[in-house]
């Protein structure tokens, strides 16, 4: 065996000791101490809809169909192109523009799109070339997706959290924010957002709270980071547009993903940036030109052969997802009426028909939250896991201070509907013993 | 079209508007203005080389060979697993294990590998790793490949340069900037280096300049980032071990690449990181453990489809390259050979049979750097492009403080040994002119 070093942890970036990234060892090792355990901790799509044998061949016909030549200018080679580097920005922008225009009415071309490793490099280009002052602030609705606030703390980018009801962000709360900030000589640059079935709350901006939040992001010089990873993931009424695609759009930058409508092991996502940088000799360019730059550092290009998959898939169905993702929509759909429906069933009502535990009715997405009567933390997930049977997520993990929270967030896009059933059935059981 | 929001270039990030960013640009633009010209420029590997067709059957040898199932917990689904989220720091560790010994005679275990989004990612896994407090600073060879420095600016690491014979490191230099830095209370935390074939010099380390390297990092107690892109492109004798497989190795955290033994398009690298990390509480892990923290937070994972290619190659050649690479390292060696051939024949001696412009003689890698009898600058190699059809890289665009140099590199990968002797021909004639 070789000599292995000692690294006192001190001397590492302090970011790696935040608990908001440590709790995700302690998830797993929950994970693996109750292997038997129905699991609402992972929003992970289910592999029985990926299909990856039969889309391997979406490669080739990318290469059949698509003109290599202007991507690598390698017209000597063919096929082989795809194995070099390649443009930083990627090779399929030109059909996620069109993806885009069919899918969601979002307007941008090739110019304005970076492809990336996955919506959470998109999310480390946002912050790295819009937040890189070091007065520049980031904001988030709070509790938010661990990935954005994590990556913040990783690039040492202050992060501030903005709490927000089932339906919108709290406005008065930004505008105190940004206040209290510019009081302290700090910036706040960017506000990342998921109007659709966010994680971890399940939160959907209303039609009128979207219109709302463009004009307050225009009011105090906020770009708007809009995460689309749910968008497609609507099972009640029509899906709303994306802010991207409203008035006022022109100040969001919009992070797509393909791990949920694909599958995740692509490993691929993009940034629409189609605002105009203006440089000091005047010279103007896009924003997403000024993220291939900050790509390039971090990942060089996004490899054109999980491109040219995406590519041949979104050629094969003519640049439209929204018929091809039925399945998955309408599965996931059904493990959380099998959730609500067991929820309703299981979880009691006092006398006066009030419940002491109480939980959102998500339109769309992965996730649902529910309010229990205290404050749960780890040692609740433990008791639950081991002498019930069933494991989920505290809120707190998702809170930007860490604190306590009386939330908790259970996943069904990782069940069938009768796991679903079965696990609230042990969750209810599980909150009878720990609540009276 | 939709509205284009302006955003003044100030509000970005600063390090965009690095001159050492800009050169790419300008190298670009260069490459599009005369497409016409004999290019020594890229340090690419050869498409011909690839076999793209050949290698994505790869994918399914994994499948059908490695056992899926401890990977991802996912044993319902077999080759869908792969198109899971998967284990952050990657599903052929075992595999890159035994490659590193069997190839480099480096000892290492799973748990002490990333499988990196090339190794680019792994740079910055390490700079974000261990250099972020905000007195750390990062040392380089210098001049040095652009991805290291660049990524430092990108993330807010502060850096420094390390002046390099063709054998080895300046050890005062280095041992004054520590010092220097330590007058500033700024610590030097890591040395990167390239020990062989470096990108742009061509710098190879000797035995006796490994040795006392070494020593000097622990002495100055500096972690060595050894990049081992190079490594299987040796020409000359036979490959000199890494820095991390010899006495002191335990203080290097080595990157390998497979972008030149395999395909650059994988985007597939790893960081080799068996350091021990201690925990306040006396807890102990790899520093490979601290940096999936790091990963998860940058690209989540790197795509296990993409990781299935090269674990398939990789079980069908026993777990070594050496004999795979072989086509290409001949290739490149034939293109190096005829590139001095044409040198030594094109450039001129005085009457004392002295020349007024001097190179290199690589012992293997991809690169080849020019003394010039003045510094060279954009407007030589604009002219040079323009009236002689041959371009190159000043090595100004390689130096931290990118002030004029008077060494240019040609990059002898991507050319045909035809192409070499046209291009140094056209090189000669460009010098006749400049330099008389």
């Amino acid at each position: 065996m070789p000599i292995a070093l000692e690294l006192r942890a001190e001397r590492l970036n302090p970011a790696l000791a935040d608990p908001g990234l440590e709790v995700m060892n302690f998830l797993n090792e929950v994970a693996m101490r109750f292997p038997q355990a129905i699991s609402f901790a992972p929003g992970r799509p289910q592999e029985q809809h990926f299909e990856l044998a039969a889309a391997l061949p979406y490669i080739e016909r990318f290469i059949r169909e698509a003109d290599l030549r202007p991507l690598h200018r390698a017209d000597r080679h063919g096929i082989d192109a795809l194995g070099q580097y390649g443009r930083t920005n990627g090779i399929i922008g030109s059909l996620i523009a069109r993806l885009l225009q069919r899918d969601d009415n979002i307007v941008a071309g090739e110019s304005d799109i970076v492809v990336t490793v996955g919506a959470q490099e998109g999310m480390c280009l946002c912050l790295s070339t819009l937040c890189g002052g070091p007065n520049d602030v980031a904001l988030t609705i709070d509790p938010a997706y661990i990935g954005i606030s994590g990556a913040a703390k990783l690039l040492g980018v202050r992060v501030a959290g903005v709490p927000c009801s089932t339906t919108g962000v709290d406005l008065d709360a930004l505008g105190n924010t940004v206040a209290e900030l510019a009081r302290r000589d700090l910036r706040a640059r960017v506000l990342y957002i998921c109007s659709d079935h966010a994680n971890p709350t399940g939160l959907t901006l209303s039609m009128q709270e979207r219109a709302r939040l463009l004009q307050a992001a225009a009011d105090l010089d906020l770009i708007v980071i809009e995460d689309g990873a749910y968008s497609y993931f609507c099972y009640d009424g029509k899906p709303l547009p994306p802010l991207k695609s409203m008035p006022g759009g022109e100040r969001v930058v919009y992070l797509g993903s393909f791990a949920k409508s694909i599958f995740p092991g692509l490993r691929l996502g993009f940034v629409v940036a189609d605002q105009t940088v203006v440089r000091a000799n005047g010279q103007t360019c896009t924003l997403a030109d000024e993220m291939s730059k900050a790509k390039s550092l971090l990942t060089v290009n996004t490899s054109p052969i999980m491109q040219a998959l995406v590519g041949g898939l979104l050629l094969a169905h003519d640049c439209t997802l929204r018929e091809f993702v039925q399945p998955r929509v309408r599965a996931i759909q059904a493990s959380r009426d099998a959730m609500l429906a067991a929820l309703e069933a299981r979880i009691p009502r006092d006398p006066e028909g009030h419940r002491a535990i109480s939980w959102g009715h998500p339109s769309g997405g992965f996730f649902l939250a529910i309010t229990m009567p205290r404050p749960i933390g780890n040692d609740d997930l433990l008791a639950c896991a081991s002498r019930y049977g069933v494991t989920w997520t505290p809120m707190s993990y998702f809170r930007l201070d860490a604190l306590p929270s009386r939330q908790i967030r259970l996943s069904f896009s990782y069940v069938t509907p009768s796991e679903a059933t079965e696990g609230v059935d042990r969750l209810a059981r599980w909150t009878q013993s720990a609540f009276g």
